[in-house]
């Protein structure tokens, strides 16, 4: 594998994931509980799409294809997709798609954080952008966990089940593999692993918080980063969020 | 209106309800409570599959600009669809979906009985083969609607609750325009208020005997056979149902 070859797909799965988490978490416009969380909710899906362009971006640079991040979004079908099981898991209640956004921003913060210091300057530069929107998100989510967590016993027992469904897709984040190897080496971006550490002691702390408990179970749902194997939940969404680009080729503003 | 236009309107509105219905039936393959009744569903959804490829077939034909029943079934959006807003309801429970096909299917008879006897040659072959499969429906769906109304108290509950939901949708398939008065004159279909009469006499008889009540409220949603409003689900829909050919232009078997 190139380099360039790592880097393109290490770029995709960067910007995959903010682009279908922030698909999904763009349903829940109009829909929330409360209208200030209708608006929080709505506002992080719009930064998570912003990061998606400049990663995307930058992904259409490097293949020199001259695919744009806009034909990445819409015109590649499912398997070629990138983006870690996590986030194109359906929203389900308000706690799951609370607790799915705790557990993705925290991960995304301990990576951004390692990217700043990225030797591709292009990717410290949008990691550096991108950590100050999710460092908002991540005190956002993680405040909402532990108010809910630790909250009625109604709100508890969702927070749990939600933590429970949630937990095996977490490993994947971590699961690195050839290409976070050549770009390790290079100084580019991180072998996820080690990134492990970090992301547990924030959690820990906020679950600890939150009365909740860390199930044991050691399975990991895995398949998205690499593209061997999304979920069926993925085409669904496809299907809704490129329609309009599939219906009417070249559509534009 | 020329009698072309009114002819392809109409076909439009018998093969678009067959299709609409057909996709949502499908919807069950796999996720029905017994396998005898998973069968049977992807049996009905397919033979309204069928038909529908016989009524648009023939819509292409009157439209004369060469497209195909596949073209109007993939490529056409939400707004150029005339099936009747009941066919685009959500599938709900087990229950719903069969008062859902049950209203359809008594409907469909009458219009297929009449039909039958079309001054138009095409449209009386396409009734009288469709007449035998949808009679075929509406025994099986009428039973269902029996024996769960007359059921458990929580069936009957729940067949109540579909009846009251779905009951405003079916004055739409009653409600004749411009399209079904130039047809009626030329003796190639109904109005279709004619045939209320003899829906109600199938519909009464058997919702009697699944003791449930027919609400008493007049109003009727409408919108979807003149492409006025179609509900919101319709387009959703579309998304999954078009993928296919949206995304891979052209694609064939």
């Amino acid at each position: 594998m190139t380099k360039d070859d790592a880097l393109f797909q290490f770029l995709l799965r960067m910007g995959d994931n903010t682009l279908i988490l922030g698909h999904r978490v763009s349903e829940w416009c109009g829909h929330s509980p409360v209208l200030e969380e209708d608006i929080a909710l709505a506002n992080t899906a719009l930064d998570m799409i912003g990061q998606t362009q400049l990663w995307l971006g930058l992904a259409g640079e490097v293949e020199g294809n001259g695919r744009s991040a806009d034909d990445l979004a819409f015109l590649r079908d499912a398997w070629d997709f990138r983006n870690v099981l996590l986030t194109e898991l359906p929203n389900g209640d308000f706690g799951q798609t609370l607790m799915r956004q705790f557990l993705f921003d925290a991960f995304q913060s301990v990576m951004l954080n390692w990217l700043q210091d990225s030797s591709n300057t292009r990717i410290a530069e949008i990691a550096e952008k991108a950590s100050k929107e999710v460092s908002y998100h991540l005190e956002r989510s993680g405040d909402t966990v532990i108010g809910l967590g630790d909250g009625t016993e109604e709100s508890h027992a969702k927070m749990q089940a939600a933590l429970d469904y949630l937990w095996p897709y977490v490993g994947e984040m971590f699961d690195g593999d050839a290409v976070d190897a050549v770009l390790a080496k290079e100084g580019i971006a991180p072998d996820p692993a080690e990134l492990r550490p970090e992301f547990d002691a924030i959690v820990g702390a906020v679950l600890a918080e939150a009365t909740l408990t860390v199930p044991d179970s050691p399975f990991v749902h895995k398949g998205g980063r690499d593209g061997r194997m999304h979920t069926e939940h993925l085409g669904h969404l496809l299907t809704q969020m490129q329609w309009l680009q599939r219906a009417y080729p070249g559509a534009t503003w």
